[in-house]
Formats: C-alpha cells, structure tokens, sequence
C-alpha cells in the first residue's frame, strides 16, 4: 500500500485518485477547487475517432483504448451520464463535403460504422438541424457524457473508496501531479511543458414552446471554425473555442459571439433557447497534444497535459497512474505518453 | 406626517421612499429583492430627446422635466454616478442618414446642441468607432447614470434619512404600490395595465490590451435594431432587446447573438472585450407608454409603468409623490401620468 497525495480534482485527478483508493492505496486529494477547472467547462464528447487528427495515430490510439475502458469506468461508477447516442458531422457546403468524404473512410477503416447521409436524411433522423445543412455523417455508438454528472459521481465513489479530501497538501510516498493547466508551476521539468489553451463554451436550454434539442451529438465547420453542440437533459452544450491568452479566466465577446453564429447555422431553432452559462476554461497543453503520463522523477507522477481529451483520456490515465505506483505494466497505448519524451537527459532527471 | 409603505425597491420605490422620508414621512419599503429589478439590469442613459419618439409629447415632456430635476437629484445623493459626456447617434447607412437629419433637426428644435459629423470626424472624438459608422450626430450634455451606483446611493440615502427596510409588509396611511413589472399582481386595477416587457443586456469588460471604451454613449441602428452602449468604469452596457414573453427572465440565445453583432457593428474592438454578465430585465410596460403615477383609490398610490424611462423618471415620479401625499400640486408634465385616464368609471373607483 502506497499513501498518495493527489494535486487536481479535476477528471484526472479524481479518477486517479478513486482507482488508487479502490486498489486499497491510501489516498489524499487536495484542490482548493474541486471539480471547477477544465473538467466542470468540459462539453462531454468522448469520440476520438470523429475528431480524427491525422497524422495523430498515438493520440487516437490512446484515446480509442481509453474509450474501450468507458463502458466498464462508466458501469462501476453507477450513473456517470453516458450516452451513446452517437454523432452527426453535419456539412454545410462543398469543401466540407470533401472533408467529410475523406472523413467516412478514415473512420471505416478504423472499423466504426458510418453513414454518409444527405441534408433530408440527416433531417429525418435530427429534426432540429437546419436547411443550411446539406449533407453529413452518422456515427451511431459514439459515446459522450454529462462532465458534470460525471465529476460529482467520482467525488462520491472516491470518498466511499476512502479517497480523503485534505486543505492542505499532506506528506506522501508518491504525490501525483494532475493539476491541468496549473501543473507548469507545480514542477520545474512541467514549465515549459504544460500550457493553458483556452476555450470558451456556452450551456443552453431549450424554453416552452422551443424546437427539442437533438438526442446526438452534432459536429459542424462553419467559416472555418469547429464548432460542437452535445447533447444535456432539455438543452445543449456549444463549444469551443480555442485560443491561447495566458492564465485569463474570462469569456471574450467574440468568442461567445462565433459560438452563437456557428451553433445557429446548425441548429436555428436555438435562438429560442435560453443562454443559461457562458463558461471559459484553460485546456492543459502539451508540446505534442498527447498528455504527460509517467513518473516524473521518484516519488513524483504526472498526469495531466490532456488538452482536449481529459475526459475521454481519464480512464486509461487512471489505469496506468495505478500500474506505475504497483511496478505494473502499463497499458501498451499509454507508453507514448511517458513524460521520459521530452525530459530525457534534463538536469532535473 | 404620514405613515407610507413603498411596495417595491426598484430606483422608483427607493426615490420615493428616500424623498419622502426625507420631508419627514415616516417610511417603510418592501421588497424580498430590493434593488434586483429592471433598475439593475439597465443601461441608465438619461436622455429623453435623442430617444425622441416622434408623437409622444407628453412622455418626452415628462422626460424633459425629469431630466432637469437630476442634477439635484444626484447633487443630494452624493456620488450617484452620473456621467455628462454625452452621446453620439451613428448612422451606418443612407436610411439611417435621412433619420439622423430629422433627428437634428427635432433636438435643435428642443433648444439643444447637437453636431452632424461625418464618420472621420466622429472617429477623432470616439477611436473606438468602426468604420462601419459612416456619419453621426454628437449631442453633448446628455446625461447618463451608472444605474447599479445608483440603486447603492439610493439605498444608502433612505437608510440614513430613516427609511425602515421592512421584511414582511407592515401597516401604513399610504401605500405606494411600485413594483415595477410586478404590480399588475398587487392591485385589481392595475392588471390589465401594467405588463412585463423582456430586455436583455450585456455588460462587458475591456481587457488589457484591448481599445479602451468611448466616454460617450453611442447609439446606433443595425439591421432594424436599436444598440446602445453606455460607458462604465473600464467598459459597457450593451443593450437592449425588447420583447414580450411574460415573466421570463432567461436571456435568450438570439437576443444576445443580436447585441453582440450589433455593438461590433459600431465598435469592433468589444470583440476583445470580456463578456462578464448576460441579463435579462423586465420593463414595466403600460398601455400608452406614459407611466402611471396617481392615486389608484383613497390609501393607494401608483408609481409604476415607467417602461425603458425609470432612472429618467425617477425624480419627478419621486416628487410627484410626495406632492400627492402633502395634498400639494405636483408637476405639471406629470398630470399626464394620472392613472385615471385609463381608470375613470372602473367599478373599482
């Protein structure tokens, strides 16, 4: 039995330190504010495949073995908010129908169900999407869940684990660094490492007399700009913008207002609903975009630098953090993640 | 001296409240919310002749007659927040140019200065303009009011001047039902005569780096809307929309899509801008768009239906008041106000 000191009740660190606590490790977790960074702004879009990054094969593969791992994570948390209602790419003209062309295959290749569908088809199975709307792709199974629902269900499995909530960071024989965008002051190998990317998000609900949102999660490029609307209990989340302005917490105008534009291309019917949140929060990220998952020196993990793909990336995260601390192998996807990429021969090693 | 509960702490009641006590009544205000209304949420521009709505004399008399009483007013209130900088009407088209000459022409007529300039000339007292904004008049003088410095100033004015913030509603000589919006609720006669009109409105933050605001206030008309940003400590409200859904007060998605592309449309710079509060008030409409403030029955006063003009009105209504509780004269302007013109022959008289 390790005592842990987890610093982050993010996604990361709460799945850390809940798996750890499971295992019969003794566990700590200090956040001055749990569960209200990155991962409590999150959309909740657990679809590695969809978003397809080429040129990006270790990031998808770590993200489709962790989005293998969601299903049982999800099942031993009880209502963690999963939905597998899939994902509609919706396309509003020709060069995004190039996109999407390209897009059917790669994701049939990698073995995943895809329908090409027209505008009409698309209508037939999402009522809400508008005429602006000429073609797309279904993706059934595509996963997503409710961030929120999922945070508050890891504090309270944690807790039941014996994972114990300190206000001070207590003395460990393993601390784990899960701080996200924070993590660069935490550890001097972390500062140029780790960076906050922001992204602003807004929380929707449809009103009396509003078209229903969609039951899939919709995914759209308007003027440029990837825009996604997911799925919540009578409402939507509209993300993300991404951009990088240091530390700053605040929503821009013109992010909202791209957010607004480009989810009414897609769903007119939203201009009904009610704005009920605008939220901004700092992404963690990496100089590769994969996260920084490994032993940092001994006694010392990390595991944050998640970037987009917290939420997706938490059960494989937590999976290999609780292999490291038991000498254990770790899942083979996760070795790319191994911080050792960039601190090889620092003088801090 | 009259024993007098205020049903209502919007910038109506406590005006009221804070000029009655201070003629000696003994005063009581009611409100679960005090201070948390439409007066909360408003712009605060103070400037009845550049709203000028051809046709409502009577209402533009009353405003005029107001506007002449604020000085005093926020002389005796202290630092009530007022602003003298101005404003500027901007024109982004030839329609909106054929409107601006009349305009002018009115606001001249009303013995008031006012300057038609070209866009350049307008861009040297105001940077901050786009160049969308192709002509404009500057009418200097006009009034604005930080409207949340105000309420602070209000309330702290009738604390000292012995004004009872009272937690249930006590027994009184007087009642003066100003409940804004919610007043048609508290009186038989005032049901059909007072309904909720929705504004939202944003108030934005200039961020480090980012243009700094106008001093000015700056109206201006996109795509048949009306948009006004009223300067405040290192930013701006942004407002309004105006539309009828009874007591709803979520701000909508479309309604803030609206003022964002709006107030860019003048100062392009706001895209930069924090967006720090998203709300949505309810106007307190009546049938004329004249208020009404008059005895409704012996015992009962009115001070409601104030509609977009409560900071302006504020003082007249307060004075009018009064001059209804001490039997004297009140104003003349405010004779148009008297409920009776809708209430004459009602069972209820």
């Amino acid at each position: 039995m390790v005592h842990l000191v987890v610093i982050g009740g993010g996604v990361i660190g709460l799945s850390v330190a809940w798996r750890a606590a499971q295992r019969g490790h003794g566990v700590s977790l200090y956040d001055p504010h749990t569960a209200r960074g990155a991962s409590w702004v999150a959309g909740g879009m657990l679809a590695p495949v969809t978003e397809a990054w080429h040129g990006e094969e270790s990031l998808l593969d770590l993200g489709s073995a962790s989005l293998e791992r969601w299903p049982s994570f999800a099942a031993d948390l009880g209502d963690a908010g999963l939905s597998t209602a899939g994902t509609i790419v919706a396309a509003l003209d020709q060069a995004d129908r190039a996109e999407l062309d390209r897009l059917a295959a790669y994701v049939a290749e990698r073995g995943r169900d895809v329908d090409a569908l027209t505008g009409r088809a698309l209508r037939q199975l999402e009522p809400a999407l508008g005429p602006a709307v000429r073609a797309g792709l279904h993706v059934p199974g595509d996963l997503s869940v409710d961030n929120r629902q999922l945070l508050s269900a890891l504090r309270d499995a944690s807790a039941q684990a014996g994972v114990r909530f300190a206000a001070t960071v207590p003395e460990a024989d393993v601390t784990v660094i899960a701080a996200g965008a924070w993590s660069g002051s935490l550890h001097p190998l972390l500062e140029k490492l780790v960076r906050p990317v922001k992204g602003e998000i807004l929380r929707l609900e449809a009103r009396s007399g509003a078209l229903p949102p969609p039951t899939r999660t919709i995914r759209g490029h308007v003027e440029g700009r990837h825009v996604y609307l997911v799925p919540r209990a009578n409402g939507l989340v509209v993300g993300a913008t991404q951009y990088e302005s240091g530390f700053d917490l605040h929503p821009k105008a013109g992010g909202v207002r791209d957010l607004l534009n480009d989810a009414e291309q897609l769903l007119p019917g939203i201009t009904e609903y009610a704005l009920t949140e605008v939220t901004a929060g700092l992404r963690p990220g990496s100089p590769d975009n994969l996260p920084l998952v490994g032993w940092l020196e001994p006694g010392v993990i990390v595991a944050t630098g998640h970037y987009r793909n917290g939420l997706l990336l938490a059960p494989i995260t937590a999976d290999t953090v609780v292999a490291l601390l038991e000498d254990e192998p770790i899942p083979p996807e996760a070795k790319a993640a191994d911080p050792i990429r960039f601190t090889e021969g620092s003088p801090w090693k």
